[in-house]
């Protein structure tokens, strides 16, 4: 899998050289400037002379695959400082990258008589770059070098892969994530929103979502109860002596608010929970015999993020971690870790994700604690991933200075990648807030202390679970469990007499009586993705029946209510995914 | 009642006068402040040459008891300024107020030779004071005029009831209140903490204070979905873009904490939570159809305390409201109100709470809003607390100014009263934020909006709670609910057999399996205040039976566990109070 990853970034950088060629074979005079793979193809950026728009795409193509027809070596030639000047000496921005290298090969790579400045590596011949797996995006505007007080360049992007069929998978993927997109189904849905003018990147729960929010929070706070945690509740903000404590103010403060002051004292809100569980800890004195102690609070936390990257709830500025410390003795880091990572996983499952990998990063560095301490904390996250055969790499010298880490990335149902779940130790916060237990020799040791977040954020959880959905969630989870609609008004009576019944039971049911026809609520209770649509006239009535109509679907009739109540109470008892 | 009142405060008035005889008797020469009546007793503030302390407050009392041993008359007389100023002329804090009293009458009292400033009224005569009805209380600094560059003068508190078993029974319920402190229980039932260094005034829940509110929390969010509610969950920070439209920035700023930067705006933490759900109201248009929402959300907000005044869990910096803003059109209002008020008082009398009153606070002078909304809304306020015949008062011009409101204070195991319900109109934000909904004519109209606190705050209901309670909860919010105590360490598996079978049904029970002796463990669950004990030996453990020693002192021997299991279930399940 590694191999094949190479292979494709190299076509796509290769490919990249192409569009230059074929750009310059089409608008002469362009000046260049750089051109790399990215995820799923590659970009690269020009200065035209006259601005082109993405009408202008298709000819570039053509041109691109015309030059693929023929079999052009890509040839690499190392070059001084000076030939590099002469070659590239009408393209000012190669100029200026020749400038920046340091001493040393300058390489070139040239195909079909165009040349570019370039370390490679390149696939051997344009030949091994499938016209059919390419395809031009869209154009943007991008500063030369990322500086607004530099050139605005054209970027051309394009997706770019081995195949044909891995093209065409990707953009049915893509096609399908714009069908999820959990912004558009957001609003259709009336889930959430978020408001520009009030602060952007904080969200907003509408009634619907909250429903949804409800529902989660309560099985999340059930399962941490009967998998042995306690819940805390601490405060958003906090004086700056608490942040200088736990050392934020020193190495995390740039994604932190600015200060704001209450009589005398600098306050700020909170971009993480543990020092308000490290206050509590030390509230109180511990033995051995307390520990471990699995400390879990749904905290609210504010982060600074740069506006520009803000995305509907994947990336925001508030969001409310499903947090957990883990404070324990040496001796028993191992089965807790074990057990975080075994509790995760039923979690993800009960949640409908299966196929989920693991990434283990090691020491950095620079890091604090002792060896001793990285050694046996990163043993129990090896174990605890094998021990769960769960597929992992290593990120070798990837953890953060206080502490190795596991992360978890689950796939979901098109095939992307999501990282989640997070499991980091600290050996930071237990020395700086010095933190202690009276071992079994009466010996006051340090014990471990686990950051763990399980969901990750309730927010970014929310839209990856819409996308994951499209909306459709389970029937624990539907804001709107049952839709009840009579074939026509005089049948209002019973539809609102089976919905009561339902509501009795504790469904979260509804009955659509507007003047509205049979057949516009029914399709307004499928654009609700409503798992369940209960038709109601003449013969159920009489019958005590209804007629199921499945979100799904399928369609069932003349069932009695109470066979429907004990479907529905099952679904919702079992959490289970299907109808 | 309140006849009674104001006679009490005369009595309290008078023997401040009293006070200040005594202490002129005592020690000649001391300088006079002033001396007003308490709401339990009244103060009198000296500057005596040498400082006095508590020790002495037995002599003065005793002076006190001679003077009231005669029948003095309080003797009322009107005098010119100059007259006053001769009359006071060695006492500079008296004639400093001469100074400042408006041109008109100045009266004087005299008794028993001793004359005073005052306005009045007293009791006729010295009789009126009973002598074991007072009880002064101790001494404290007060700054003259509570001006901290003003000269700090000795302030004398007393305790003044009209009769002898007023008083006692006032100092019995103050030796209550301090047996029940919730912070005093706070501490000892590991509830919560707060954290000078941290920030004052800012609660963190410990384990078994989140129990509780997690118990609390999902009561609270189950009964606002059966009423009818939808739960909104919204940011903790706002733009100030936000706060300029509710005005909160115009009319509350005072009660917010500074500005924060980000980017290049300021943002504010919430002191409430309204503009947040005007914001998801402006999200999408509405119809009468859509109307009455009700949207509540746990809420936390943060607002400006000075730090003297902040008082455990009563009084406190961050709280979390739970709030509910009601959106209906003007022929909702009446039977929306008086549902809020019924829901209300359901809630109190599952809490334990039953005697409750109303106060309803009318127009004041400067104020927002037709006055036909004013009346309809007073109208629909007053109908519903007579509707649930519910003792009132009415509060002249006691509104905000934007709107009408009724609190209500309930009456606690010790007689002492709270407010802490709250039941707002409020005709400002509606109009700030333009809020419309589509009437049946098609015609644009403004809703009326309505804020509601039912507890008030989680933080300060749970100080309440606490100190009702004395920490002795109710089973279904006890954090602990079964303590199961083996009689020695060879029963320790049947108790851990027991506790298993407790948990499988969800009942909160942990074993106590230490080394110590029984009696320390039984001695350590009562102190916790865990509802019940169950001692396991010999004979339960071949009948598998169960001896109950309830919280309250009562015992059971050989219960079978299924019985025991089922009555805490129960017990849960009715919210009783009882055990």
């Amino acid at each position: 899998m590694a191999e094949n990853k190479v292979d494709v970034s190299l076509v796509r950088h290769s490919a990249a050289h192409v569009l230059a060629e074929a750009v310059l074979h089409l608008y002469p005079g362009t000046k260049l400037g750089i051109g790399p793979a990215i995820d799923d193809g590659f970009y690269y950026d020009f200065l035209f002379e006259t601005p082109i728009t993405n009408n202008d795409l298709p000819a570039i193509e053509k041109e691109m695959r015309r030059i693929l027809s023929g079999d052009h070596p890509f040839v690499r030639k190392e070059v001084s400082r000076e030939e590099a000047r002469k070659l590239f000496a009408d393209q000012p921005f190669k100029l200026e990258l020749i400038d920046g290298l340091e001493d040393g090969t300058i390489s070139i790579y040239e195909q079909d008589g165009f040349v570019d400045l370039c370390r490679g590596p390149h696939v051997p011949s344009t030949r091994q770059i499938r016209p059919d797996a390419i395809k031009l995006r869209s154009v943007a505007g991008a500063y030369w070098r990322g500086d607004e007080k530099r050139p605005m360049l054209t970027r051309i992007y394009a997706y770019a892969f081995a195949d044909k069929e891995s093209l065409e998978a990707h953009l049915k993927m893509l096609e399908e994530a714009e069908r999820r997109d959990h912004r558009k189904l957001g609003k259709e849905l009336d889930l959430f929103s978020t408001h520009e003018e009030a602060g952007p990147g904080l969200v907003y729960w509408h009634p619907k979502g909250g429903r949804f929010r409800v529902q989660l929070e309560n099985w999340w706070r059930e399962e941490h109860y009967k998998n042995g945690y306690e819940i805390l509740f601490t405060p958003h903000i906090g004086k700056s002596w608490l942040w200088e404590t736990s050392g934020h103010l020193g190495f995390y403060k740039e994604n932190m608010y600015s200060s704001m002051k209450i009589d005398e004292d600098d306050y700020y809100v909170k971009p993480m929970n543990c020092p308000f569980h490290m206050m509590i800890y030390k509230s109180s004195t511990h033995s051995y015999r307390d520990l471990p102690l699995r400390w879990a609070e749904l905290g609210t936390v504010y982060r600074y993020e740069r506006s520009g990257v803000l995305h509907g709830l994947m990336r925001v500025r508030g969001f409310t971690q499903d947090d957990a410390h883990i404070i324990c003795t040496p001796e028993q880091i191992e089965s807790e870790i074990a057990e975080v990572l075994r509790f995760s996983l039923s979690m993800w499952k009960t949640l409908g994700f299966s196929e989920i990998k693991a990434y283990l990063a090691t020491k950095p560095k620079d890091s604090v604690g002792e060896q001793s301490r990285w050694d046996q904390a990163l043993e129990s996250l090896r174990k605890a991933v094998e021990g769960q055969n769960l597929p992992y790499e290593i990120d070798e010298g990837g953890g953060a200075f206080y502490g190795p880490k596991i992360d978890l990335k689950i796939k979901d149902a098109i095939g992307r990648e999501w990282q989640m779940t997070t499991i980091q130790f600290d050996f930071n916060e237990p020395e700086r807030f010095d933190l202690v237990y009276t071992d079994r020799d009466g010996q006051l040791k340090r014990p471990y202390m686990v950051h763990r977040a399980l969901l990750g954020s309730l927010e970014r959880f929310f839209g990856v679970y819409i996308e994951q959905t499209a909306g459709a969630f389970p029937v624990w989870l539907s804001p709107d469990q049952v839709a009840v609609i009579p074939v026509a008004p005089s049948f209002s009576e019973y539809a609102q007499h089976v919905v009561d019944e339902l509501k009795k039971r504790s469904i979260r049911a509804m009955a659509l009586l507007s003047d509205e026809r049979m057949n516009a609520k029914i399709r307004y209770a499928q654009s609700q993705k409503i798992p369940y649509m209960l038709v109601v006239g003449q013969k159920e009535q009489d019958d005590k029946t209804v007629s199921i109509r499945y979100r799904d679907g399928k369609q069932e009739n003349a069932v009695p209510l109470a066979d429907f109540t004990a479907h529905v109470l099952d679904k919702i008892a079992t959490k289970a995914l299907d109808l």
